[in-house]
């Protein structure tokens, strides 16, 4: 039976060698699927189905409140720059664990968004049961049909990402990033952007998935980067804006599969206490996109270079400057702003995935970690 | 030239060997200092001079941002929670350098707090302005008189913490949370909480001073503890509620000084990725005082435990059960939770002199930083 389980998987990782590589891989699929039906591009406009009926209460919200744990918890940080953007609708991003002890301020003038892979993560679930009971709208993003948070929620949309079972979250949080970009656009109709604004930022989005293919043609030359930087201890991921949260979910892919003490930073903190940490056996992640904050970061890894610290950089294509200041550079095509953490996550998850594998750890079942934490 | 300079700093440093372990020591008589004038124990009263005049106002705010860096950010994050649970005003902090480039949501019924020990911060003075051509009312929290920030913002509250030379901040943190208990009492004030209540927080937070004291007492001992730590590469520091911006605070202080990679996390946070990084060369150490969240606590603690990661735990005192479970034990004195923060992270704070100190580091001028970040 063993055995015959054994093949079955084999089956199931249709040719990659883990689950993670072809959950990796299957994202610009994802994308699609997670925008099928809801995306419409020749008119310009947005189908949400599992919140429609709930609009209009979404866009009066006087706050949102995003309660999520883990990797979800990053989506919702995006999601917060997200909507913060789009609906002008003040967002506050909260640990589940966080929200749930604290007898959060709540009213039912406000609205609670809960993102959980599983739809069971033991914090999320208490966090929105919290909120219902203080009478606000909750909403939910979930990936398993039918799972405990979906059925809970007022109202809510699945990710459509298919069964992940790689420990380390990669497909999901793209679809939970995708969704969030949605609802923050629906929740602007009307209101903060014009018609012509929705079409334009949902053209940008349905340009994703192919550029996310092209991302992943460079997993062979990151797998090579990865050999350089394999026997490191210690990571510093930094980014800024929209690229900050992916900063945090960078380190924590490297964290979980891998061991290696990855932190992600925004970047300007840095110099409030990381950049002590800096030396040779440092190495520094930045994200180094082309956007209103790019010379800032060109200036942070210039400090980091003067204290000897080795670089990558994720850059924008084209941009050649950036190869004089970092070690290894790896591009991504070019994209407005509020997509880029959908391109610039991709060789992220390579990254760690490439720097696990050749460290001999199990990518699928890393130690210590379940796939969704159902206990407290 | 040098010579006398020498001595002079030696003469002021009062008989310490580093001005930051002058500093930690000073905080009961600081305590005293900020709370001087301003706490009127015996008609449980409040009286905040730089706030009088716009108290009706920041008791109106439909939201509350606090904008900062480093350590500061840390005291904010202790703000949210006092200002939230004493006076159910929907609170936000960001990071200075993020919320500046974002565009952020803030309307003239919003207020901003800004904190800034040299009232010099980049980043920080760049939110404010932002915040103040928004329209917001911006209140500023700074230690040196006369700052930039402090004469920019429409009112504030100065810590009186008195010059703070050691780069790694100690007694301004503990200020600023001093100064955000208080105006979190006064934003309460004939409307959440009742005069008696006021009186009592009054009361619990002017006992903090001596139970500081107390807690100095274990230098000794802690630098016992140091001794088995000294050679750690990596650190975890967990906490919950208002002990998780204590830990964040502690591992920053760690970072800044002994150059050890050291991350702080929301207690609940570490099933969801850094529990992947326990093992023997993993400590961590847990803020576990007996509050609401305790026994939860003891749960991370039992799952770090079985994966054999050694911990330090700050307890309270009486606490024998926790002896079991950890290497290490420092107590402190019994207190409310509101007021832990000011009592756990003193114990960080010596923690972190006493490992940088046997490792030979300058804690006075660590390598790379600055006392003042004044360059974006």
């Amino acid at each position: 039976i063993t055995e015959l389980d054994f093949e079955l998987e084999e089956i199931e990782k249709g040719g990659y060698e883990h689950f993670m590589l072809k959950e990796i891989f299957e994202q610009p699929g994802v994308m699609e699927d997670v925008m099928r039906g809801r995306v419409r591009l020749e008119s310009g406009s947005l189908h949400l189905g599992g919140i429609n009926d709930n609009l209009e209460q979404l866009r009066k919200a006087r706050r949102i409140i995003i309660c999520a744990c883990g990797t979800s918890w990053h989506a919702g940080l995006i999601g917060e720059y997200l909507i913060e953007e789009f609906a002008r609708i003040p967002v506050e991003v909260d640990y589940a664990s966080e929200f749930r002890y604290r007898n959060p301020v709540i009213t039912p003038e406000d609205v609670v968004i809960v993102i959980s892979q599983s739809g069971e993560t033991a914090d999320t679930l208490a966090a929105l049961r919290e909120a219902k009971e203080k009478g606000a709208l909750v909403m939910g993003i979930c990936n398993v049909v039918g799972s405990t948070i979906a059925r809970e929620t007022h109202c809510g949309m699945y990710t459509h990402a298919g069964p992940e079972i790689g420990v380390a979250s990669t497909k999901a949080f793209t679809a939970q990033v995708i969704v969030l970009y949605m609802v923050a656009l629906a929740l602007s109709q009307g209101r903060t952007l014009s018609d012509s604004e929705i079409a334009l930022y949902l053209r940008e989005l349905s340009e994703v998935p192919s550029k996310v293919s092209e991302i992943l043609k460079s997993s062979e030359e990151i797998h090579a980067i990865a050999g350089s930087y394999r026997n490191a201890r210690n990571f510093l991921y930094l980014g800024r804006g929209y690229n900050f949260p992916v900063a945090l979910e960078g380190a924590l892919k490297l964290k979980e599969i891998s061991y290696i003490h990855a932190e992600g930073y925004p970047a300007a903190e840095m110099k409030h206490g990381p950049i002590a940490l800096i030396d040779e056996d440092m190495p520094v992640i930045f994200i180094a996109t082309r956007d209103s904050t790019y010379t800032k970061i060109l200036s942070n890894i210039e400090e980091v270079r003067s204290r000897k610290g080795r670089v990558i950089a994720i850059a924008s294509e084209g941009d050649e400057d950036i190869r004089s200041l970092a070690d290894h550079v790896i591009y991504i095509p070019a994209a407005s702003a509020p997509v880029t953490p959908l391109l610039t996550v991709i060789p992220l998850q390579l990254l760690a995935y490439h720097i696990a594998t050749l460290r001999g750890c199990n990518v699928d079942r890393p130690r210590n970690l379940a796939k969704s934490v159902t206990v407290e």
